[in-house]
């Protein structure tokens, strides 16, 4: 089927261009709330689902074993810009679970933050797995390793015990036996198993349920902590400062989802195109028209729903928005 | 209408982002050749008709004035990396012109390359209006200006006689009469006229008329220099340098522009969602569909029709791909 157009971009007079995506909105008991587009089409969640492979380093006992703050927990499920405070938090995460940077297989980018960026080439220094923006989720995987007592290497592998630990609880909590679906190697090396997106909502719904200790425990340390997902001036860290009661994680190829505990309510959203200055428009659409919220977190949510493009100049050449259908 | 999917991106095993949009090939009297898509639909071809644009600064004998070289004028039709061969020839042609780089209007942004970009920031300077990929078209509009007797500044404005003088060019080429068409202001702050993207092709295709001497000095410029259009590892001058009898040219938000002068073709291309990613693999792959090459050369427009798609390891995960509809 053809996914609907729901965001777009104008300039001038007209539209410039259009993204096309699916989206689900489900309860905790699989019950879809609302929908548009193909939301039983598989897609990988990429880094959407970091909470999730989070489940694991809770329910372990690792976390507490090697006693990682709310901050570093949040840092787990973090797609984050490199800035000085995330490589500090990973680097103690690191630390504490007796590992040496050099066991990351992330990979090095540069940090996502142009400041961030800039001050380490005025320094003269290179990039780092360490300033990766999934360095910190790496750091939970390598001291789930050593709680497992794995040899943390190979910790990416489909069959080292850490994926296989993360693949079991993804599947249980979405309902989908992971081992049947595609699967494809994420930007930082791990496995990403295309998930339906409606399945992939459920497992935000359930996510959400009070009942599910870890789960709690992780929304409760991103909602103190939004900076440490993400960072300064990024959509998930703003999103959740202006509405704590939203939990919302991004993901690569415009892939966004989003829980709302008090409603029992999970959402998966994909653009068809992978754009995320789309994902961001859409899902904080398809937000704001749940009937979730009090007026001023309504009013949040709408603001997010579009914003402003500027040229070179700051002159104002259009806008980017998310659509209601 | 609905676009159909030109290109497609995979991770592992599945198709993980789709790219619809649409394309003509036209002759230079107008006859269609080949299309996909809403082909009566008015795009803004951005960038993508900087050749166009610097149409009147040849015609108007600013460039002879000012003794501009094949060098420079290629740089007039670039979207260039901010190198220093670019910067370099942009101060140049505003010296020769008599004009002082504050004269610039198309606002400052970092050197498109990683390297030319560090490299400034290493030496503790910051961006100007001449790292500004756009900074070669404006020199050459603020030459255009000066050889009118009109004043430089305002040379953005779609009133003054620099942009005046370029949408009746334009206008003639596309056969449109752009008074009538949508407009909007591009990044670097002058008019961008909205064109169907079927008499956007027909420019093109009239653009290779070995008659029209301007263009053929404007074609062999670019043929001479195509680092000069854009620069280090870009595409333009990667398809120009191995395909030396085509001329091609980028556009923001996902199009692209193309002619075979040897054929008398002129090709249009817009990515309904704006992603280069795929209009690069998309163009590359209705121009290998062409019955207008060597043996050589359709197989180094098929090796442009996809490239792997490499994470931060450098381990593959997938592939960018132009469709054969």
């Amino acid at each position: 089927m053809t996914n609907p157009v729901i965001a777009e971009v104008t300039r001038g007079d007209i539209v410039e261009s259009r993204h096309r995506g699916a989206f689900a909105v489900v309860d905790r008991s699989g019950h879809v709330l609302a929908a548009e587009g193909g939301i039983a089409a598989a897609v990988y969640p990429r880094s959407a689902v970091k909470a999730f492979q989070c489940l694991p380093v809770i329910e372990s006992g690792a976390a507490d074993h090697f006693g990682f703050t709310d901050e570093e927990i949040a840092l787990c499920c973090a797609s984050h810009n490199g800035e000085p405070e995330h490589v500090r938090a990973a680097r103690a995460m690191l630390a504490k679970a007796g590992n040496a940077e050099n066991l990351y297989e992330c990979g090095a980018h540069w940090p996502s933050l142009e400041e961030a960026r800039f001050a380490l080439v005025r320094h003269g220094e290179s990039c780092a797995a360490v300033h990766n923006n999934c360095s910190g989720k790496h750091a939970g995987m390598l001291a789930l390793a050593r709680h497992l007592k794995a040899d943390p290497r190979g910790y990416v592998q489909p069959g080292h015990p850490v994926q296989k630990a993360i693949a079991r609880r993804i599947g249980e909590i979405c309902d989908v036996d992971l081992s049947q679906q595609p699967i494809g190697i994420d930007g930082c090396s791990v496995p990403t198993w295309a998930i339906p997106l409606k399945n992939l909502a459920l497992g935000f719904a359930r996510f959400s349920d009070p009942d599910n200790a870890a789960a709690r425990r992780i929304i409760a340390a991103v909602r103190a902590h939004p900076f440490m997902v993400a960072g300064t001036g990024d959509f998930d860290t703003l999103v959740m400062e202006a509405v704590p009661r939203l939990f919302v994680k991004t993901g690569a190829e415009g892939v966004y989802c989003a829980c709302v505990p008090h409603a029992g309510i999970g959402i998966a959203l994909k653009i068809d195109d992978g754009a995320s200055r789309a994902s961001e428009v859409a899902i904080a659409s398809v937000l704001a028209g749940l009937d979730a919220w009090a007026p001023d977190e309504k009013a949040a949510l709408e603001r997010f729903r579009h914003h402003d493009l500027a040229n070179w100049r700051k002159i104002g050449v259009g806008e980017v928005r998310g659509l209601r259908l």
